[in-house]
């Protein structure tokens, strides 16, 4: 059976599970979702995510939402020890990064973007402080640092980078952020690696 | 050398990692930070974290910020297969709820309580707004399942049960929510069980 993404592509949370999909290999089959129809808020998809969001994926009898615990079983089942390690230090220098992206850039350029570029209501001065803020951090990180989390591109740099590359669509452009900017290109130039508009 | 946590009593993400420790039964040696006079903003502790956050855990020469991640290395390192699976599913089905109290409770009950006890400048009336999403949405899940993610406890109810036990501190009680009531009273008879202020 295939691995099915209900995906939408203008969407960095479902593009990132697209990406790492690329990255080893793996055949994705994609349905599009018609999110301004707001068919993920409806049968059968709400039935599949409660949440009301996407990504989803479906493998056979597994179902799952959020795209970073979707990057997680990726990673763990055709990743081997590559992606996301299985030792404790290494697990959790990676959870770190993945817990940034699903915290400070989900409400900072990823929320900016919503507002700008989808029409959000919400506080998009508050969202841009909060990315300068963890634009900030993680400029001074991979300053000194190739990588997010290990000395090797894990599923930390796969969540992390997509709502940074596309913030110019949300007022968070990264000329002010050099180190992140050229993270941004070392994964560019991995092999597999696919693109997404705006990117 | 002893596992050393930089902790605040009040703090729900300080508490988990303290709860986690004591169902395991792992010393921690724990350190208070002085968090009214900013602490864990300046040196020594900005340099452990970066982030400018508390809990940090210091294990040798692991240093780990976020709580979600440090849940994570003590399930891999002392938990076995128990509190966090290694195999895909499994694991990617309790990072899914790690991710909602990363995210959802965190700016929900959590934030709502920073703004009631604490008198952080935030939007009270937007963290109650989705603390009765996320609050509606657990209590649904937990009519039909004892546990969060598998059918026995795992780090995903450790790490969602402190800001939503202890909501009623930001204006979230729970008498509209009894499956989420009955849920808690089942994690505090878990063998180890320690509590924290208000909960």
């Amino acid at each position: 059976m295939a691995l099915t993404l209900y995906d939408l592509e203008v969407s960095g949370n479902c593009y990132k599970v697209r990406l790492l999909s690329s990255l080893l290999g793996i055949p994705l089959e994609l349905k599009p979702v018609d999110f301004m129809a707001g068919a993920h808020k409806q049968s059968p998809l709400i039935e599949l995510n409660p949440f009301g969001e996407v990504p989803i994926l479906v493998d056979g009898d597994v179902i799952l939402r959020d795209s970073q615990a979707i990057l997680i079983y990726i990673a763990r089942k055709w990743g081997g020890e590559a992606w996301l390690p299985t030792d404790a230090a290494s697990m959790a220098r990676v959870a770190q990064w993945l817990f940034v992206a699903g915290n400070e850039i989900a409400r900072g350029p990823n929320d900016a973007r919503l507002h700008d570029k989808f029409g959000y209501k919400l506080d998009a001065m508050l969202a841009r402080q909060k990315a300068a803020r963890i634009l900030t951090l993680m400029n001074t990180h991979l300053t000194s640092h190739t990588w997010l989390a290990l000395e090797r591109p894990t599923i930390a740099d796969i969540a992390c980078m997509p709502y940074i590359g596309i913030g110019h669509e949300g007022g968070v452009p990264l000329d002010a952020y050099p180190a992140v900017s050229a993270w941004i290109a070392r994964i560019k130039a991995l092999t597999g690696f696919i693109s997404m508009p705006a990117l």
